[in-house]
């Protein structure tokens, strides 16, 4: 197709006409195929099957039974394995059982009865009438903002660029207004967009001057070794906010729902040595520990971090095709026909695209009557919400290789159809 | 020995320095035991090695993939395992990790953050002064108690009778007080003097009226199928709150920490059909779901509730021969003597002691310095404070038989050494 603006009215119509052709063909094949979320293929899977196995032991290297009660902060084997993985010292490393999301919710409930720092609880300000609010970077992770939602945190959106969430607007309302307690990071082919955070802005992040004493970064490392065309360097998050004296600021999560199994896996939180201590210190209040022998399998499988980013790199030879696939159709459908833009994430899970104004929700509908189920309209905004109706979000992992040929066919044809019908009702 | 109240000061006098001769012996041995914790010694974690194996399959019954993300509330196979067992609809069970613990204290946390039906957060009583309270049988669990202390939920100690909690007294505070709004319970060979709620009990927590229309009862069945002697029926308190127009009051708990691993096991929650999808609905805020391997791991281990019977009849086999060690060492040194009265459980994972007023905390640090570790004196009460300082909780399932020999005839000892002294005390 060529640029919207090279046609006329009468030309664009025909064009419509041909494009629902197509549309009825497609209709009639009875499709039934998801690229809704985030969810690994069972080709992923398949990578960690070993850790089905039979286990060498259930003793840890200091002899203790894994079997039994105790280490209520994780196996010192896997702290440190996944320490060193992500460079931070395995003491400021605590393992739970296998969902990072609970970790993170934790970690605001925790803080909305509790608070910290001698700073009053946070759902002390909701029952006062002046909620807590978050920092959330948009298009983002729906579950991030649905925390916040449930917990009666306000949520204020801060618009993404090439390098992360917009500072400048965020450094302002950070100094600004002491109710302002967190913000929602994924610095690492975020998602939806696959943005990766540069120095600067993580930089910015542990160094802004914060009205409240008890702000927190949440930051959700989630795709930390997913690497898929290029390996991306983050900035340690950690020691930038040590540095810049603020070392209780970060709270970082990460998981290796996407490396072993997503049903199976394990999650990670580090921080600062006070605030491990302070989390350690009610842990035992909490739980009387995680699935030791889970984390012992996850050690006795991989071993070595070189182990684990060599597995990544299976995982990113298998994910590639799907990706090139995602890009190359979109790229050949659409570039430069003025109906969409997208992103070309070096890694991570997602591709994001944005129709013309007022066409996502359409254009997913539209899909959806044709058997192609994608991420929920608005997903990606605090309360559903989005502003333009233009985000969908595109996750291309779970189908095989034939099966996203075929949605991403039926996709583009939808974006076409709805922006092109939105072109002509605006040439009335 | 013969009761105190048949000797003379002189006699008693001269029954102590032997005693002390026997202690100092003792202390030579520098043994290093431990009688302090409910936790399952290896011979019952051998019991579940199988669950070490291989797995057989990682497909579900319907087909679906356990490696994969999914089913936040559960695997149906699992959810109908444990509901079978416990006579509960798996319509009403949700499976999570391995911590009932970290369910009971979502519960909380949650119902702290949010209310029920309508009513206000718990926590807002907090912020205007007037925190809500909770029911503590006493001596109970101490990290019950700890949920409430850090939760900042005000502690209202109840007397245990044989039936279980007085329920003279639980019926006229819950009637008259809007702010009572639970009461933890552990209805089954009670942690620790191995109480076992009867019908009656039961019945009236059922029926009871409640100033608190959002009164809860914590029921921690934790020991449900852990009988030794005898198999003691409990009645059910779902069907019974319902029969009486509460379905909503129960949150029933439960988990396999002493049935399977305890460092690997899984946890139940269940509840009335308005409950459960209250909790379900809000179960994917807080976490992607729990280890469904882990779950399909005990599945294709246990298969059926006969089987889980059948595991529990031999871990009977192995933990009677400890009790018996225990009750017959009590009965042979401190029967009729009046230095202290002991529980005779049924099942269960305790035996609790009585000394004479005074005379736990001095009992535990002499036996301390002996190598002898029980647990904390005062453990048993809300804020560790045993208001007439006698219970003395004897946890005999970890250690082994010879060892768990050495350490009660050093209790023994103990008791028998600090009782006498106040005795003598009080015949100055």
């Amino acid at each position: 197709m060529k640029p919207l603006t090279e046609y006329t009215k009468t030309e664009l119509g025909a064009e419509l006409n041909q494009l629902q052709i197509q549309y009825q063909e497609a209709h009639a094949q009875n499709l039934s195929l998801n690229m809704a979320r985030g969810k690994p293929a069972p080709s992923q899977l398949d990578f960690s099957n070993e850790m089905l196995k039979e286990m060498e032991t259930y003793r840890l290297e200091d002899g203790s039974d894994a079997r039994n009660y105790g280490m209520v902060e994780g196996i010192p084997e896997c702290r440190k394995l996944f320490g060193d993985l992500l460079g931070i010292n395995p003491d400021q490393v605590l393992i739970g059982n296998n969902s990072s999301l609970s970790l993170m919710f934790d970690s605001v409930s925790l803080l909305c009865l509790l608070g910290t720092e001698g700073c009053k609880p946070w759902s002390y300000y909701k029952y006062e009438g002046t909620p807590v609010k978050f920092l959330c970077p948009v298009p983002g992770y729906d579950r991030h903002f649905t925390i916040c939602e449930k917990l009666g945190i306000e949520m204020i959106q801060v618009p993404m660029t090439e390098e992360g969430p917009d500072m400048e607007i965020v450094t302002k309302l950070v100094r600004e207004d002491p109710l302002i307690k967190g913000i929602w990071c994924v610095p690492l082919y975020s998602n939806p967009q696959g943005i990766c955070y540069s120095d600067r802005t993580v930089e910015q992040l542990a160094s802004m001057e914060t009205a409240a004493p008890d702000f927190r970064i949440f930051w959700d490392n989630a795709y930390g070794v997913h690497h898929i065309y290029e390996e991306v360097a983050l900035k340690d998050i950690l020691k930038e906010c040590e540095k810049a004296g603020h070392p209780n600021r970060p709270y970082y999560f990460f998981s290796t729902s996407k490396i072993s199994f997503s049903g199976a896996g394990l999650a990670l939180f580090a921080s600062s040595p006070a605030n491990i201590a302070e989390r350690k210190a009610f842990l035992s209040t909490q739980t009387i520990g995680p699935n030791k022998l889970t984390q012992l399998r996850h050690v006795q499988f991989f071993k070595t971090p070189e182990n684990i980013r060599a597995h990544m790199k299976k995982m990113a030879d298998d994910l590639r095709p799907k990706f090139d696939l995602v890009l190359n159709t979109l790229d050949h459908e659409l570039a430069d026909t003025g109906l969409a833009t997208w992103s070309r994430p070096k890694g991570g899970y997602f591709v994001s695209l944005d129709t013309l104004p007022g066409c996502a929700k359409k254009t997913i509908e539209l899909a959806k009557e044709c058997g192609i189920t994608l991420t929920g309209s608005g997903a990606a905004y605090p309360y559903g919400k989005d502003p333009e109706d233009r985000n969908i979000r595109i996750a291309p992992t779970f189908p095989s290789l034939e099966e996203l040929r075929q949605a991403m066919d039926i996709f583009v044809l939808c974006v076409k159809i709805v922006g092109i019908e939105k072109t002509l009702d605006e040439m009335k």
